[in-house]
């Protein structure tokens, strides 16, 4: 059970690989990522019980969770001193994600392999596959993915500064591209269908009531909108992302067309009041010289204009 | 507990049986799936501990998670030195859906056995049923489903090859399909619903501001339903889905229909405008020639025509 | 270890009984129950650390998940060789449910034991108490309910045919009943209501744009409200349930009053239209005939009928 | 690993006290409430490993779930015989509440303590402190509470009769009291502002059609917090909660209100219509003796009361 | 395994520190916090399986769960006697939240170590880093945080009074900032845009039905808001949050002035219908004196201003 090395100087190399088979959810709520590696840990063949050998001691400091895995009690022994494990596993990784380009962004997640104990001189990782060919492996075993589209995997060996201690570390870079259709149908289309028709609203005549009754309605559907928005985004960053500002840009427009259209109606009122002031004026002038016919003219005019 | 053979080369038989007891969930959120099949691995009869025989090392590469299995204690040994072993488990497996004629769609989700260590020429899998048999006998047994319909399960035996070894594999592929009639009800019906109301809304009035009112009101209710989409589709495909662009169309026609009530509004408003001046400027013509009751008649009418 | 028998054909006999505690949860999202049954399993008195005897190997085929339940680490050994042991439990099994009459509905679910292994002529399972002794004392130690009203417990002891070996197997059938008050005042009487109003205006006058505007606005109220018969009910029948059938039926309805209040618009403004023709006609024939007070007036009419 | 006892007639007595630390959440979807108590059993020292002495077989009857609790690995063994031991525990239990005062609620909760195996003969169980002592340390002690305010502790020992064998068992009733500031704010306050609104509305003029959408406004806005309110509120009693009858009640007032406006409004019409029609037969009598102004007067007039 | 001293009252010192990882999540749904902080207890390096060597028994007490720590199986002997171990771990801690401030609020959260059994004579537990080194690892680590921004950790060694026992104690306060940014542009933003929108329609005209419309439709979009409001706060204080007293306020206020606006448009009404009733008492007077047309003009005016 001890590292199977006669000089204790000598530096024990573990060959590792990862492929992801599927990447199950990145999920708002508790911001962890589901993995589906299968990494497998040095090389060639006879099975013994997992139990009565070294195996080193490598953890995943991003994991938060793991699945039940359901490693093979058994390990391959090969003629060269070779010991070959496989341990299939689902992950739970945290992952720093960029929210600023939602939902057309592009996220990249690390899963990196150290020793909890040993120091880069007692144990060192070394990556079986490179960037390339882990890439076209893992695109080769991926059978699910949901709502992020795996684009490539890339392979850094580094030697990792630790309080001090120096650790052989492998660091597998995931990158990944949300599929955005759904976000774009569902949520972007009818913010601007909306917004399209509050500039068509230009169109509806100023002194009628139904322009401002069709405007606040629009802002009210904008408004529900808002609440699935709100739904399906993190409070994750220090910069408002670009889909947030565009929902508040697209409101305060309306709002600000709203507030204009009010504030035609009330001048044109005042100035349909002014004129009609004028015309009673005119009138009580008018008055003294008789003709009552012209007199109902313009007091039905000035009822009008300010009925509705 | 090593493999039970004499001579290293013999290959080990093992007969494999899966029956779906129930189908539990296919959960959107976390895209899992939860199965509850009753495997058994071997055939014929004395208990014996599980512990002090030789098992095969199986797993199910689709599985993400499983519940706490009751695996009996017991094994059933035979004299023709058959084992036999139950294993009642509860799955969450990752299935690849195809959500493009949701809600009306059928899932294929596989379940797949192989060793984690063993090649094909140590430990070869058989399946005891075929797929008629199994179908036959998953329909009998099975008594909980819920939003899916368990249509048919079919059994693959295959080689499968991983990283230059092959191994021997048996893939059950469960077809699956899903109750619509809550969907139809619930989200499809009242949809069509509303684009009738809009088709009917050609029928009011054009010059009174009820027309307007009135389909930007169903547009909100439209917008209202949206969030219901919102909740149960996700966001795993790269086309849209069928329901999404039935949703979004109606959601277009009625943005259309709307904009073009709108842009009739303005024009018939226009048009009124232009008689009126045309009458004014009779009126004007007509003042100098006297009779007050035709321009009162007159002014009323153009008053009107604007003021609702 | 062994089966505790002299004799190899001599039967086991076990005796159990289950008493219900609680009735936790029904839940839609996960379609799982959760139960709190204590089960023990045998009787009479000595206790023996748990580990070092024989015990059956019992499962409940209907769990899907079971918390860490609290086993005594004893037995109690009785003097005739009778051995008793206690397992509080809290389960979750899968139950098939009849959402049909949701919410008024009544639901059964099976809870049964029965070996992993041994055919019935090894073991046979026993019901300590009948169906009216299981329903007093579950009633008796029941004390906590939520949603689910417990009504009765169902002993039957029944041989189940499993591929052809007959396995002992005790069923409990639990009988619940759904408190539907809330339902009752948070869903369908705002329904009920929104369809009074649908009815009361019928009284609106239908030349005013007003009836249009309130028939779409309890419309929309309706929509609003189909978000939580969403939230609620899941989709696990084939045929729609009655709230279903209800809550679409007054939607239909509603729909099909509004469509009759449009077309009686529609078809009261073509008369006004006509008539309105005809007094132009009219008119035109009187216009040579002089008198300009009576076309003042039909004007005046004519403008009023089509500005609201 | 037997009851420490040389006669097999002596009662083993247990002293056991229970702090409460933390009260987490009482959450209304699963309805389990999450504790944090730290009870401890027995008194003073050495430590030994905590496997190899004999422990009391206790369990609490209420709880559903226990996260991973940290029990130390070494026992307190005191000079005099005592036996010593923590037990850091977080607890799901299951709890009946009376939601009828909903937001306005007190909820009192046990916890129980007995033996699986033991009759009261055998193990005797007794609280430490007495119910003043426990509130005052578990207020000394606690420092995380959320949306429960806790009151007080009682200790009572009792004789529980299981099956006809007496149990030892003390039970702890947690008293507390929900905050109901933010309900009162989020949810109270909102509907009775919009109740006010419809009192407010008897101003408006019932001939108008703005009083008819403003009234049905104000009820679709007591629809949309009708949403919040199906959410917070769970389906676990008989009897409706007050707050559901508030809710209906104030629904139902204004429904009635909107009721009698549409009926006021049909009224005023057929009361102005029948004038009009008296008009209208006093006219055509008129209109044989001539004077066209005076009709052109009462078309005018009527026009108007029906249009809006 | 006992404590390695050679004499009974030896003090053992545990050299202890903790660094943060990551800031997973403060839910609201079940208040706890998740951490990934990494713990190391003692000093310098052989390394030995860690099942053969006393290790403290160190809990944290806020710790409510803890996901599957992946603890070396080896600790570092050093040539002095140090014993050195790593604990990397993902923890759930209780943490008393102050919302008050929501959602421009910091919080403190605590993390202690303390033993379960032993005493402040037999153990004694030391921070390796003082708070400026702790705050300054922390940074360097930490990558993943989320909503809550990491601002400083302080390290405070103290003698913890468990009932009359005293414990060596190390409690860790780390201090976090909430991101406010997305709070503001979808919550505070748009209800202020709302306030605005109530303001500006003071300029609309009193004597329209529309401002009425206007006003009650900006209440309803606040009162979809509040759906927003009531899923991010949690009801875990005793005073209102000023957030939900902002809102509140807001909503008050727009109610006041939407009363106002229906006492103005009933006192309006009331006085034109007075004034009506004078210029009716004057016509009545100048019926006798004849004069037909100014009769018609009166009455239109009248009729105009009930009208809308």
């Amino acid at each position: 059970m001890l590292r199977p090395v006669k000089n204790y100087e000598t530096t024990t190399n573990v060959s590792l690989e990862m492929i992801i088979f599927a990447i199950l959810d990145m999920h708002w709520t508790n911001e962890h990522i589901t993995w589906q590696p299968d990494d497998f840990c040095g090389m060639k063949t006879i099975l013994v019980p997992a139990d009565i050998l070294w195996k080193p001691d490598l953890i995943i400091p991003e994991m938060t969770e793991t699945y039940k895995d359901s490693q093979s009690p058994y390990l391959k022994l090969f003629y060269g001193g070779y010991v070959q494990c496989w341990k299939p596993q689902v992950l739970v990784t945290a992952c720093k994600m960029q929210v600023h380009k939602f939902p057309f962004d592009m996220q990249t997640c690390n899963i990196s392999f150290r020793s909890i104990t040993h120091t880069d001189e007692e144990l060192n990782l070394k990556a079986i596959f490179n960037s390339t060919e882990a890439t076209k492996w893992s695109h080769d075993y991926m059978d699910t993915q949901y709502e992020w589209l795996f684009i490539n995997i890339t392979t850094t060996e580094r030697i990792f500064d630790y309080f001090d201690i120096n650790q052989s570390m492998i660091v597998y870079t995931i990158t990944m591209k949300r599929r955005s259709v759904l976000y774009s149908f569902n949520f972007l289309l009818p913010i601007l269908f909306f917004l399209c028709l509050d500039f068509a609203s230009f169109l509806i005549s100023d002194n009628g009531g139904e322009k401002l009754s069709f405007k606040i309605t629009v802002l009210l559907a904008v408004t529900v909108l808002q609440i699935i928005l709100n739904e399906i985004l993190p409070s994750s960053s220090d910069r408002a992302p670009l889909i947030v500002v565009y929902c508040v840009g697209v409101f305060g427009f309306m709002l600000l067309s709203l507030l204009e259209t009010i504030v035609v109606m009330y001048l044109m009122e005042k100035d349909s009041e002014s004129r009609d002031n004028e015309a009673d004026r005119d009138r009580s002038l008018n008055e003294d010289s008789g003709n009552k016919h012209g007199e109902a003219k313009f007091n039905c005019n000035g009822a009008f204009e300010t009925s509705v």
